[in-house]
């Protein structure tokens, strides 16, 4: 993991069932990353060593997925000068999502989180690529060409919804 | 400010408006505090340094006020084992509060937050001197007269409504 | 159970479901307590004297856990100068669990509940216990036992995924 | 006041602007009532004491208005068998009001309260007359009348927007 | 049912499993109703009709239930003059209940609806039984019995929680 | 106005403040209409008539606008065959608006309601000539202009900003 | 399909198990009409091209429905004069539906779209009807046969009610 | 202009008054961007041309606002493989901010924009910046100071708060 560019982060192993879909997607794109699990409230320390340490680390973005009252990529957020983006993770004990949804995307002026949609890990993995993408060419037609795929995928859907008909 | 046994915190200077309520009643109640500011997003070092050294500077009680997505009450309890009191505020760039309210209550498993009303700051005051009280008999005397004192101005204000009737 | 210093109470037998995690974390931390059923709506006056002689039965502090329209927290805050926490239920009947937060949280000024997370009798209980430790050493040091083995369990899930990887 | 029917009782002095409408309303439609203050949270004795009461005084129907946690309808409605009707105040310290209509409305299976529209004083007091007028055929014909008259005030806003052409 | 007092209406045959709550109770307190279902939206004439004749026919009070965008209580208020308490249905094509709450409980000034709780028939069947009670000695008796009940009730599961435990 | 093919009509005089942009902008669009007053809760028996002859009358769309529990669209389109276009009104009692939006939107299966914007009178308008236009090249045309117009504004916008910079 | 009327799009193959409603709801008022996929973010193009061409296509209406941050019926109506009908759906990644509710629903002074309730794609297929059975008499008189079947069908409910009892 | 590698853009020259802080704040932070109007929904044509060619015009980052339904920053995404910044504008015309976060956030997976706080022009801006920060060290050393001067002013409001005392 020595030449990671982005890091994963999460604030429990339960989160890890969300938070996958980030690391395929990086995986796919060609991204080199780690993931690793740092809790705001019960690992403190350990968050402020990977925030301030992770751009010396190398690293160029961090995704963070919290729920509940997520405090995770604010705070890491309030200790890098990396982009941030935060994952609103949908937990048991969340009151629908919007608590997670309003802890990471209502940040004060002056330290932003990138917020995606709920439970959306694999958008932050693609905007982690695209943000890698705007200095690695190589990452950046990749993005492009997963692109076409997302095209290609609806394509086959409007084919196969032709041949079978509305009522299949 | 040395036999402080209360401590408030705020996240910025606009919060003072809201948190003085706090300390005035503190006040009122005969109990000893200290009131600063201390920011989990642009001060987190200091953060870190105000709630792990609080139980041995001697507070007994932390409470601690911010608006939008509101990460000081949590974090602040999340370095200390002191009872934390959280205050949402509702600052200008709230979505009505909700961020802030959501983002102090729904604390994981193992990190309580004892969160009071959006802008309940006098109820946190109270609060405090209820914790104060457990072991202080003449703060927890103070409270009985603060409670009679509720009911005494409820009472003035049942004969100001029957001798000035509903129309007035 | 003579000698409980926190008094576990609940609106229906219903919430116990919910309610007995409170219990269960305060036996954990060598809190005495004991617990039982008030219903606001269908034993008020069973409340009222629960409530009015709960300081001289010599409780510290107060969990009171409700669904719906929860009137259980505050009604007994208002009989009563110890501190209550509050536990929204999110019961059967419940709006998402909205009503359950929104009435036990927003008490008017003068009469505070400390409000928890909605089913978070767990964290009521830890935060009684917090309250007792303000002036009970051996309470204290056992929630710092606690909370530091909060940190070695996000350690050991740490491993886990380092060992097996994000893909397991 | 002696023959009162209608009891409207209020949490604060500063509810009656909303209040008010209530009482109004019942003079309008020949209903006797009597209104005076009941704080839930700062004269739950009052309270008991009014609600136990009422029936033996001669109420028919209770009007209970509060704002925020508002305890004060449905506290009542579990100490008399008489009809409740709470009235939703948006108090200054109100969440957009959600917080009173909820804690009023959400009553558990056993203890209605006939809960209207937030600030629906006025509603609350028509209702009043109309469960009054089940039995009092004076009030039930002043009820009709007051319907008719709705309806010619609708006819003279439309004679007036047809006069005066909707650019005006 | 030609001596029915109380009138139950509902917008569909699906609300049944919610309504049938309101006839249970009404029987139990001795009350004559009568139930049928009334569409504003399908069967508008009818709904006309049933309203408008309400009185003559005998009713006191009427209970109209309803899901989504429910206009049927406020339709039938619109009227009639009797008193009529509306039940917002959480249907299948419900946005979490917020929709029937709504679309119920915040009538216009000059027509209200008594809403009671979500899916709240039962407590819809005690409000109309309290209302009948209001000139009905009987029914008042049935109502003091039910409300001995209610508490006995609680009784009997704080004895069985007593003897159990709370681990049971 | 014998010849008008959309008729406009609200609930009270007071939402004519909005409903008035509809007016506007079908008089821009060159389509005959007419406005008046119809209340659902006040007027029921008009209302009936209005929606009941509405066709017959040449109408071929209306356009009808409430706030609160907003009843008449849903009414009027279970009275009609018509489309009906429902405008939500951000009336003084409302909560916010959601209670006109989710009152006029959420409608059963069967009996369609074409809700716009809040307060979105402009579009309702809008709306209503594109139906009309379906069969009315005069309107079609006008509608083509209308939306060309859109553009030209804003690319009068993008000129001022070129011109004036951001700091203006 | 070369006499279609209306166009049915959804975003995702996932869509069509609600909006087929629409479709069969077309077909049993004979209307003709195409459907198909069409996605706003991952076949802009393609979305461009169907809107820019619908008119010339021969369609009247256009009934668009889109889960999440729901795009499709907006940028259609952006980039065409007919009337554009919004289907809200409930997808797996939704928060309660409320996003699909506001993203279609709110849209700006100038482009309407007709949205319908949450899911509601059968309502959308009628309103698609009553717009072209403004100008098409066949369709007309289909859709007050249909108004009368659903009032049959609740004459057929009340009857099994009446037949049955409330309790069966 | 030429050497723009942000782009700003918004749904209208109303939105200017909240977007103009991002401009600001990249100015400070010494990053080269152009700002001008894109309207999704009245120039789909000019938005359709200023995504496609915002790669090859040199852009890193685009920056797009717009209130109610707010379709810019998501359609922006669909149009190319650059990072997309969401500005949620609270317009006069949203429902409290809420149709503006949700139809920004809730994008389908495959196509991330990075949302912000309600009308958080400010931290897109610093978003932008940090994204470029990721290739360009003097950016990223301007970052680093603008947090020193964060924590800065945070140091002198403490000591304002500490010399002028709570009360004042």
């Amino acid at each position: 993991m020595s030449k990671a560019v982005v890091g994963i982060i999460m604030g429990s192993q339960s989160d890890l069932r969300v938070m996958r879909e980030a690391a395929q997607v990086l995986e796919d794109l060609g991204v080199e990353f780690d993931l690793t699990i740092v809790s705001a409230h019960r690992t403190p320390d350990r968050m402020f060593d990977y925030a301030k340490s992770a751009k010396d680390r190398g690293l160029k973005v961090i995704i963070a997925g919290a729920g509940g009252a997520a405090h995770l990529p604010g705070m890491v957020a309030s200790l890098t000068t990396l982009p941030v983006i935060g994952v609103p993770v949908k937990s048991s004990n969340s009151i629908d999502g919007w608590d997670s949804v309003l802890s990471i995307l209502q940040m004060p002026g002056g330290v932003p989180v990138a917020t995606v949609a709920l439970d959306g890990a694999k958008n932050a993995g693609i905007l982690a690529a695209q943000i890698v993408g705007t200095s690695d060419e190589a990452v950046a037609n990749n993005l492009t060409e997963y692109k076409e795929n997302l095209r290609t995928k609806v394509e086959d859907s409007i084919e196969a919804v032709a041949k079978s008909g509305w009522k299949a």
